[in-house]
């Protein structure tokens, strides 16, 4: 189980830092969650991830759950001795990848449909969803049962009650049904919890409603009167404005109990870290960093870093192939004090594998650091002109 | 400059255990030398190969020429300082990859032509070769001052000669005539490395002579006859049986003085490492630790490994699924510590970056550690047993 202690509240907004007490050690929060989808954040080792100052990882119920497979990841004493983990980790239901990776199969990245036009790859009911799996066409199901079922072989510190993510943009009838089949399933998952596993496990109801105020609301308050050990805000990802997504925290958080746990689901962007932080998030979650260090796009602290770069640049193009400075100049991690982006440019040219390691691990660490830091300045009562000297 | 002295020497063969000092420090040998073509060993930082145990590593002229460039690696200190490596580097002629590449390109892997039928796409001259890049098809050329004046340029500690690399099969007459080319150019290049370049560095000379013995005897001798600091056996790995290889590497050595240090190019299997040692071989550099990690065959110590499984297997096998053991059972390497054989397996199948990081990572430190055995094993008197040992 987990315990959660706030160290000190911020005075002039929701914003507070705080312990989670959990049987694999203490996260300090706020607090990044990197992603490893597939029991690994990309390119990286789990001493990699110690060494970044990493505290808690996610890992996809989805991915993990076609393969290796649960019965696999047991095999091995669950997600964190799997993947030579000895931190905390948590796992997501498996429905937002059923959700999303439907959708882009059906109708490719750049165009999503208006409505749940998945329905023939991934079939709703009020039982859950069946959908086939992307690796080899075969058929699966996620009950709420069932997530809560293969996130106890899986064996994750912390778990997720199966929500079903809505589509965008969506009505508000649409989202409204979505939500209430999303309470229903949370109130599924607490009774499946209490069918005992190998782990000790706690787990998270979401929070759904989409952009629409009165279903957030309604939502928030129907899931924190349920016995959760914490709670998610989900939903806030899928393509929604900055301003929606920042609105749907703010209008949940209220009706949370203060001294539970908060996290945003698949949230990373420098502004957006701070925007939900204020709004009184713990942790987050998000593929961003890793995803974006793959292509090339690093991170960059303030001045060269900031809110009309969205705190990154393209190291693929030519100008930096002679580029004798860190890929941040001051930044302090493995990447920055050793390596030239010069260097790194010639490994992205190249193609290396080396070139993704290295920006995802600096990319990570730059997330992990800002998190850090922003957890200082809650402390030191100085959150406001820590944003407003990274955000303007 | 380089300066090498023997240690020891083994009673009953030619091998010797010896030490190679260097403006980078000291190589203890018999060493390997692993490969980074592109100015990386593949997804390994030089803190990995630092741990692992690596002492030098050697770069590929072709590919540094072309990407990123010799001005590029110049601008950043050269190729040590570059990639961020502070041992002994080396690189060779680009030569070898100039042919290699063309042939491969013009015939396919499968079906090496009989003669040197790449004529179209590299054109060998008395002046040199010209070739056209397999990157953009541009033309460029190698000849011998040519191939000093790049080397020179990359500023590794020790570079080698242009030679000019036979086919095989060949006939007597045709690998006649190339072994006098390579020592028309040998001469060319000890003249080019008199114009004074930025580093301090050293030239080894190439023999060649395909599978004929009276053709290595001559060009061992000839070769030796030069100011070379060194003395590298090469074109022993294309296409000859492994009863040539060891041929071609006997009749050379005799006609080498002793007090230089004998490297053989692209040498790597197990069996063979003990017997080029074995006939007086100090260093060898080879790909294969690296590129046979990435496709998941990972190196396994005796018993587990031996001579009819070439002391390697395939990790992405199904039995491999849920297998608790390390890579190799008696192996002390990180990846060994750390995660087992199911975890890497998992990796391999989900095509994570991570599983070519541990594979590689663990094959290049099973060679170091082997070569490491076999110095302690010549230091003690006991090379014969511990030959005997590995290979049966």
């Amino acid at each position: 189980m987990i315990d959660f202690k706030i160290i000190h509240k911020d005075k002039n907004s929701r914003a507070r830092a705080g312990e989670l007490h959990t049987s694999h050690g203490i996260v300090e929060t706020p607090a990044f969650v990197p992603v490893g989808t597939q029991a690994t954040v990309k390119s990286l080792t789990s001493e990699d991830l110690q060494t970044i100052g990493v505290q808690v990882l996610f890992g996809n119920t989805y991915h993990l759950h076609l393969r290796p497979g649960e019965d696999t990841v047991a095999h091995f004493g669950g997600l964190g001795k799997f993947m030579g983990w000895n931190g905390v980790t948590m796992t997501d239901s498996g429905g937002f990848q059923v959700f999303s990776l439907a959708r882009y199969r059906k109708f490719g990245k750049q165009e999503l449909p208006n409505d749940d036009g998945q329905a023939d790859l991934v079939k709703i009911t009020e039982d859950g969803v069946i959908f086939t799996s992307h690796l080899d066409g075969s058929q699966h199901s996620f009950t709420p049962e069932q997530s809560i079922a293969i996130q106890k072989k899986i064996g994750a510190d912390i778990i997720l009650a199966l929500d079903q993510c809505t589509t965008y943009p969506i009505t508000h009838e649409s989202a409204k049904a979505d939500m209430e089949r999303t309470h229903r399933w949370a109130i599924r998952s607490i009774q499946a919890m209490k069918h005992k596993g190998t782990f000790n496990q706690a787990l998270y109801g979401i929070i759904q409603g989409s952009i629409f105020a009165d279903l957030r609301r309604e939502s928030a308050a129907f899931i924190a009167s349920h016995p959760f050990d914490g709670f998610a805000i989900g939903g806030v990802s899928v393509g929604e404005t900055k301003q929606e997504m920042h609105a749907a925290v703010e209008r949940s958080i209220p009706f949370l109990p203060e001294n539970k746990v908060r996290h945003a689901l698949g949230i990373g962007d420098v502004d957006d870290i701070f925007e939900i932080i204020e709004r009184g998030i713990d942790t987050f979650d998000c593929v961003t960093p890793s995803r974006l260090g793959r292509v090339g796009h690093v991170f960059a602290m303030p001045p060269e870093g900031n809110l009309q770069n969205r705190f990154r640049y393209d190291i693929t193009k030519v100008q930096f192939a002679q580029d004798s400075m860190p890929l941040s100049v001051c930044c302090d991690c493995y990447v920055c004090k050793n390596f030239t982006r010069g260097y790194i440019h010639h490994l992205f040219r190249a193609k290396e594998l080396l070139a993704y390691r290295l920006a995802t691990y600096h990319n990570i660490y730059f997330i992990i650091q800002l998190t850090r830091k922003i957890r200082t300045s809650l402390l030191e009562n100085r959150f406001a002109a820590l944003k407003k000297q990274w955000l303007g």
